[in-house]
């Protein structure tokens, strides 16, 4: 028994990195953390919570605003706006699929869903909340939060941890299974055009699947240097070492242009791409990619071919009910 | 028959103007312009219009941001937040039941939701597009805009004309039916309390049901001076009269102050209160209200009595499904 698994995990290392990828089909279902099992109560009062923006300082900026669930789970800006118009320098990772990436943020200064969502709320420039007590006394003001918490999460239930709790199980409903890219994974040769599996054949041939493998093509949580090859040009186009990804955060020299390997899911969806959103086609960001990790110059075939297999990458998208927000009762919250 | 019509008529007038006031309840559906027939097709392509924040300059602001269908039908602020964090001076009315208001915004300015629809997109302050041009410059090249429209209007037609259309087509849908009051009035005693009775009787008998009158209290269209009895105290608090209403557009001195009369459906949701949004609670709405317009002060009890009526005016409102905005190709917006 033990000789055959660790014969299986050398297929799968060698796998890992020989041209033949271990192609995966998405999971339809996301493992919840044993102090945060699923519930209808608790995904539907996160479901309110992700989509109120009374849950900012000035009423007008929800988790939705930015990680837009009617698109492609961001905004498709370079930056997101903020509470009083403000920008930061990073682009939105999309909420879809965020449940099967093993850190959050584009630093990956969070370890899961639940301390992803403490974030925002009180950034001074994303919802502008003053504290987390704020938060908590102003839910407390609306007669229907304390109804849908209780219901959740029992008596006197207001927390910011079970807020916190409340949108990481809903987020973990945002799933979107079923692309082209599955079906074909699962079988069904007829799903990927003759180009898209050229396409595909090439991002495992070129490397691509190298960092970005795994059902979500998100590396399974791993960090690589962005841009490993530092190319002048490309450099004063697009600021790109201007952010230093995880050592902004450890402040160690080691980490500097460090960034979580963000999921290729819905890519199609979330233009401009990079970090700082800096480059507006999806084009031009495989060219991008080829040249500043892989040192290599693509065609406009191989390009194209690149681009028609990460359309293949988008799925289904769960039809939702809006959610109804409980009633600020009689009285503005700001 | 004449005479039989003419003594309904001046029955009906007489009992507008008397105590024993008309209650109707809400109706189910709304009329549809003859040149504006609703298809599920229409309503789905406004649904998607309404919610999708590209038709803002900064893609940041939809219909939906300051007229939220998951709340009230409106932003629970004094004054919406528009591009750029603008402000403007009016309070946003809520789009709930906005079909049966004979005409829009708070001066009046737009006979139909159509026309309604056309202005805020191309507001500097609002959502700050440069010209109806540029919208549909942009929606060309969101390729399922070109479908959606396509199968609500037929061939090339992405146009100010059409979008307007298929935004108040949806807005004809969002009709919020049986509240208590509804109930109560179709027959169902039990649907008031005692107190929310009284509160009815009182409202009636004040006068206020001379303006607010009609199935959605909103004087079908009529429009009223506000305040009509000048008060020092309450001016120098809530700053009515900075505002001048109609005369802000017809530059008349006769409509100085003059507002549309707007809905008391909901109008527990719709914090704060007034054109200015310069009232935060709902008894202090209806106590300057009463001090205003009728000259009155109201005791606590018949301030609590008429709070308690208005809770009843609260509809259901309908289950909805979030709309997948056509997405952004491959490239940002703006």
């Amino acid at each position: 028994m033990l000789k055959i698994r660790s014969l299986v995990t050398a297929v799968a290392l060698l796998g890992s990195m020989s041209v033949a990828n271990a192609w995966e089909a998405l999971p339809t279902q996301a493992a919840e953390p044993a102090d945060n099992p699923s519930t209808p109560e608790k995904i539907e009062l996160g479901k309110q919570l992700y989509h109120d923006p009374r849950l900012s300082s000035t009423g007008t900026v929800a988790c939705a605003s930015c990680h837009n669930t009617m698109l492609g789970g961001e905004d498709n800006r370079p930056n997101s706006v903020g509470v009083g118009a403000q920008t930061g320098g990073r682009s939105a990772p999309t909420v879809w699929n965020s449940a099967f990436n093993k850190v959050q943020f584009w630093d990956g200064r969070a370890a899961t869903l639940e301390a992803q969502a403490a974030g925002p709320v009180t950034n001074p420039i994303e919802m502008g909340m003053k504290s987390w007590d704020d938060v908590v006394a102003r839910l407390k003001t609306i007669n229907g939060y304390e109804v849908a918490f209780k219901e959740a999460f029992g008596e006197n239930a207001i927390t910011k941890e079970n807020a916190t709790k409340a949108i990481a199980a809903y987020e973990r409903t945002l799933i979107t299974p079923n692309s082209p890219y599955d079906k074909f994974v699962k079988g069904d040769k007829s799903a990927l055009s003759a180009q898209q599996i050229r396409g595909m054949e090439k991002a495992a041939e070129l490397g691509c699947t190298s960092c970005h493998s795994g059902a979500a093509f998100n590396g399974a949580g791993t960090f690589q240097k962005f841009p490993t090859i530092s190319d002048g040009f490309l450099e004063a186009k697009y600021h790109f070492t201007k952010d230093k990804g995880v050592a902004e955060v450890s402040k160690k020299a080691e980490d500097e242009h460090f960034f979580k390997v963000p999921t290729l899911r819905n890519v199609a969806l979330t233009a401009p791409y990079f970090h700082n959103g800096s480059v507006a086609t999806l084009e031009e960001a495989v060219k991008v990619m080829a040249k500043v990790q892989l040192g290599k110059d693509l065609s406009k075939d191989e390009t194209d071919d690149i681009v028609a297999f990460l359309n293949a990458l988008t799925g289904e998208f769960p039809k939702q009910t809006m959610p109804t927000l409980p009633a600020t009762s009689g009285k503005t919250v700001n």
